[in-house]
């Protein structure tokens, strides 16, 4: 570990400055100002209490109702494939369950930059795409007032609602204040407030153990209680190695009058080196009876990092039980598997997270009202919210008459948040060094349906429509998929019919207990033109059962849907609410998508190949000469038919041509 | 029959000015202007599209579709009491099916004021309140520009779309022409598209016999053609008695370049006398044919009206399959009778109208994205529509955050087209002319449930709440509805849930085919405050499955639903479209609905009774201390548990206090 990432963990803000009145706004109503539904009679309803709050109502609720929370902490990855780890890293912990993340911010490293590494934009992807609720840290010593009011309104653009208000570490050995400048973290809490009045919510940083540069604990503690006067709504603490000594700092707060939320910061140990130098850097002395434990097993790596684990839990045992926290903070180094360990053993992982919705809603605060998406972006949500991310209002209930969606250009496929996080070589190896035919593509995307080895011995874990393996949802389907994707009929996505089954369901359940969630089946897929002219013929059977749509590339559009009413295929039905219909098969959208359904077949894959090898012209091919098809079986409460007309559309197929000509009569 | 309705029928307009080119809109897109809300991305769908289109274009497609049609023509009432009757019966008439209805202009009857049974307001009743496409006559002869400029002003402002431009009778014997002034009705078509561009449908009069002014046939047709190219939409004519008439009439009309609908006016023969003032007045021959048959039977009213319908519906026949005749129209001489019996014959009548919403869907073009209202006013449709009228947008699919919506206020119970059809003295027999206790109420709401005469022998068809007797749906449950009604829990409105039956259903079916509808069980109740203290202890078993709403008449409210989120309670999925849900339980309209609710009881019952007689002070006794209570099983699915929950607060007010203390602590 670096000693930047260290120091990336230490706040060092220090404060000096006078009292200020706090005008801390607890109202449980939003007040963002991003909103332009509010006002008419008809408008938005609050779906979900807790996507409209603030952090600091969030928090308040889980004090009141006694519900103990976990907050997880990340730094700046240095390197972009670092960067598009981490992305992965908050999908993954973000599915546990914390109340916020937060991002480090490391002045060296051009921190409010548009760079993909840079704290500003790693914040910005945790809220967007990965729709966490995120703290963004903000350091201003060093700093000019126009520098700091120009990333505070660069992070509320992005639709970042929370700041850690931090002093952060001057140039050089000594400290020097400098007149009309940001001297303390107090000035900065204030500045947060004065520029932006009550839009974030504000964070700073407190010493368990006293902050290094501090005359004294007790200095260092009206230090503090000036930050939470200037208007901070909440402390998180620097690491500690008792709970005493935690449990003793809140004792002491409140007793000079800091009443706001005190969350410790948990640091579980996970190296014997790492730990060595976390002390050098913060000054920060390791109990006896731990150096006791880890001197003996000190190259043992995974001995420590047990210790660790157990120590962390303990100690989180002993605070939690005190009753004076509510939630825990967790160092995490940028790592999973202690902090998970922990989380579980302690219980606050959530093993089955609840989704309010059946895609991942942002954390945005623009797209809070956001309930309804085109079902064609399913697998790949980051770019649908890319692709829509200068929309200033979003559908809600309805997808209504979407005549001009505008959904944004996505020209660059290899756009760095959306990117695939396997390798070139990787990618080569799943889906095929050299293709010798159409059929070697059907393989592919067979053997991503089976999970079965390709003949190099390697499993095809995504393809360029899906970055992830099979959901649990499409799993359903597998047996269905893998016969018609063997013939041709390339599936890109897929759900059962659904007719009624509990929200608390653990594969296709979402939203509030005690409701009952519905599908209408749905299939996707490339496959040839000559298939087309079958299963056309075949459909004429299915009206008006099935609507479908049907495109090429040039976007030649065949469909018996209506062109601009979206049909809605997910919905949830729940106690003392209105309909939800977060799903739609929208008919305008689908040419959005279309576009860049096809470009996937150029981008991700034939520019695998070298130009004119016959592996390219295969893609190219396909690219060129098939259709893009959509299915929706409309009678969600039968058994799904779509299997049925893929296998009456092959049956047609296989009949002799006179037989075809029937066919067409009946 | 008097004379001036006779007059009302006959279409003197007569023209004689020159040609003009028509601009005729036959695009499919509705451009009323009336609707804000289709400009932005996310607008309201197209949900039905017969309900946005202009009566032009829904002749267009019946007449493509080969869908033959009728239409029906009525005039205006002399007397309150018939304007009430007439509104009744544009309901039942309506439910037949009807293309659109008219209004005949009575130039003596004040024709354009705001009286009850004036044209315009009979006509915007139709629209409004019945949701009939209607078509206002307007007759320009002997009237100033500016005058008919503010009658279409008005007709727009209430909703009318569509006009029948007539000269109409001049005043006096003889006809002088005015310089400047509307002499002929092109005059009138002229000034229409010039004062309101495109926004009204225009229907003009045609003479299968020539105009009784006319110099010739020839010269009759030709002001007719003149008149289409004014502007005229589509032709109505005259009544005839023969087909080939109508049939040579139109031949003539096509040879001259007249290619709008004509549709021919029928006139069911249905009296004697009727016939002979019809004849005078209109200058038209009845043929010998019908003479002859009728002359001997001239005294037997039922042989007359008879052989009028039977007469009627041959030459119907005739007509629709010369395949000239898209739609009959009927002068109907505000009769039902033969009209329907007409259509039914022919197989016109809708004997099951399918419903597009379960409630009636208003004509008003700046209603026609309405899709979603509370349930509370479901046996009240026209006073919704009344508290609603200066609503500038209405809820489309959902009802939303609905913090302030500003319904109108209605103090005036007595407003006229709210009015129930039934005299004081038959709501006394109903009701009963004393009551002697709570109790005599109880009765009064069980026979109505269950339909068997009171102790005076009078059957209970309405309530204050409830103007005509139950609904198929509320059939349902009548055996527990007369259960609990005799116990003094006393409903006004109910439903029961609904899992998915087919939208085709006769009893619960409402919108397009091939769709499912649902919806949650609803009980609303008035009832004493002792019940009511029961009922909470009972459904704190309930929760969260019931939502409840109980409040008194001074607003004292009791919930344990979302203050402002509503409840979806019928909702339905179609193929290819979004899911509607027409009705909610919305909390800040039920406070609304809680002070009209409370006050029928004093405005329509009380009020029968003298100032402090004990029957007046029964119904105000029950007024000032009863609940209204709303009751929503959440749980769709399963059996209703609504009826449970009175039967068990019935079994724990029956129980001895001690029980009642056991009961609230399990």
């Amino acid at each position: 570990m670096s000693c930047e990432q260290y120091q990336n963990m230490l706040y060092s803000g220090y404060s000096d400055v006078g009292w200020q009145s706090s005008k801390s706004d607890s109202s449980g109503v939003s007040n963002s100002g991003e909103s332009s539904k509010e006002s008419s009679r008809c408008s938005t309803p609050v779906q979900d209490a807790d996507r409209t709050d603030r952090l600091r109502d969030k928090m308040k609720r889980r004090i009141e109702s006694g519900d103990h929370w976990f907050s997880l902490e990340f730094f700046p990855p240095r390197t972009a494939s670092g960067a598009v780890n981490l992305i992965s890293r908050f999908d993954r912990m973000g599915s546990g369950g914390p109340l916020f993340i937060d991002v480090t911010w490391h002045p060296a490293g051009d921190p409010g930059s548009d760079k993909e590494t840079s704290s500003m934009m790693i914040a910005s992807t945790a809220v967007n795409y990965c729709g966490l609720e995120s703290v963004l840290h903000l350091t201003c010593c060093n700093q000019t007032k126009e520098k700091i009011t120009a990333h505070l309104n660069k992070a509320k653009r992005l639709g970042l609602k929370n700041i850690m208000a931090l002093r952060g570490d001057p140039i050089g050995e000594d400290w020097v204040e400098e007149d009309g400048g940001f001297n303390y973290a107090t000035d900065l809490v204030k500045h947060i407030r004065c520029e932006c009045d009550d839009y974030f919510d504000i964070c700073v940083a407190g010493y368990p153990t006293g902050h290094p540069e501090a005359e004294s604990y007790d200095e260092d503690l009206r230090h503090l209680k000036e930050k939470v006067d200037a208007g901070a709504h909440f402390i998180v603490t620097q690491l500690f190695f008792r709970a005493e000594t935690f449990l003793k700092f809140v004792k002491d707060c409140r007793a000079i009058g800091i009443t706001c939320p005190i969350l410790p910061g948990i640091f579980p140990i996970q190296g014997y080196h790492s730990l060595r130098q976390l002390v050098k850097l913060s000054k920060l002395e390791v109990p006896e009876e731990i150096m006791q434990v880890i001197e003996p097993i000190k190259d043992n790596d995974a001995a420590i990092r047990s210790y660790g684990i157990q120590q962390a839990v303990e100690m989180c045992k002993v605070l939690l039980a005190s009753g004076e926290v509510p939630g825990l903070h967790f160092y995490t180094l940028n790592r999973e598997v202690a902090t998970i360990e922990v989380l579980r053993q302690l219980g606050l992982w959530a093993e089955d997270p609840r989704r309010p919705l059946p895609w991942a809603v942002s954390a945005h605060p623009k797209r809070k009202v956001e309930d309804v998406r085109p079902i064609f972006w399913a697998s790949r949500p980051k770019s649908y919210i890319y692709r829509t991310q200068d929309w200033d209002d979003f559908p809600n209930g309805r997808w209504g008459n979407s005549s001009s969606p505008a959904f944004g250009e996505l020209t660059d496929y290899y756009l760095f948040y959306l990117k695939s996080k396997s390798p070139k070589e990787a990618l080569l190896q799943m889906w095929g060094e050299e293709l010798m035919n159409e059929e070697s593509v059907y393989e592919v995307f067979t053997n991503y349906i089976t999970g079965q080895t390709n003949p190099s011995g390697h499993k095809v874990m995504c393809l360029p429509w899906n970055d992830d393996p099979l959901a649990p949802e499409t799993n359903l389907l597998k047996d269905e998929l893998e016969k018609v994707n063997c013939r041709g009929v390339l599936t890109i996505n897929s759900q059962p019919n659904i007719n009624g089954k509990p929200s608390s369901d653990p594969i296709v359940g979402w939203g509030p207990a005690g409701g009952y969630v519905f599908q209408k089946a749905y299939l996707e897929f490339f496959t040839s033109s000559e298939n087309v002219t079958a299963l056309l013929q075949v459909l004429k059977k299915y009206e008006p059962r099935v609507n479908y749509h049907i495109v090429n590339v040039q976007g030649k559009n065949i469909t018996n849907a209506h062109e601009m009413q979206p049909n809605a295929v997910t919905w949830g039905i729940f106690p003392g609410r209105e309909i939800i219909q977060p799903t739609v098969v929208d008919p305008v959208s689908f040419m959005y998508w279309k576009d860049e359904a096809f470009a996937l077949w150029i981008e991700q894959w034939a520019k695998l190949y070298e130009d004119e090898s016959p592996s390219r012209m295969i893609i190219q091919y396909i690219h060129d000469n098939y259709f893009l098809i959509n299915l929706v079986d409309n009678d969600f409460p039968l058994d799904s038919c779509l299997w049925q007309v893929i296998e009456d559309m092959f049956t047609l197929l296989d009949s002799p041509p006179e037989t075809q000509e029937e066919g067409s009569q009946s």
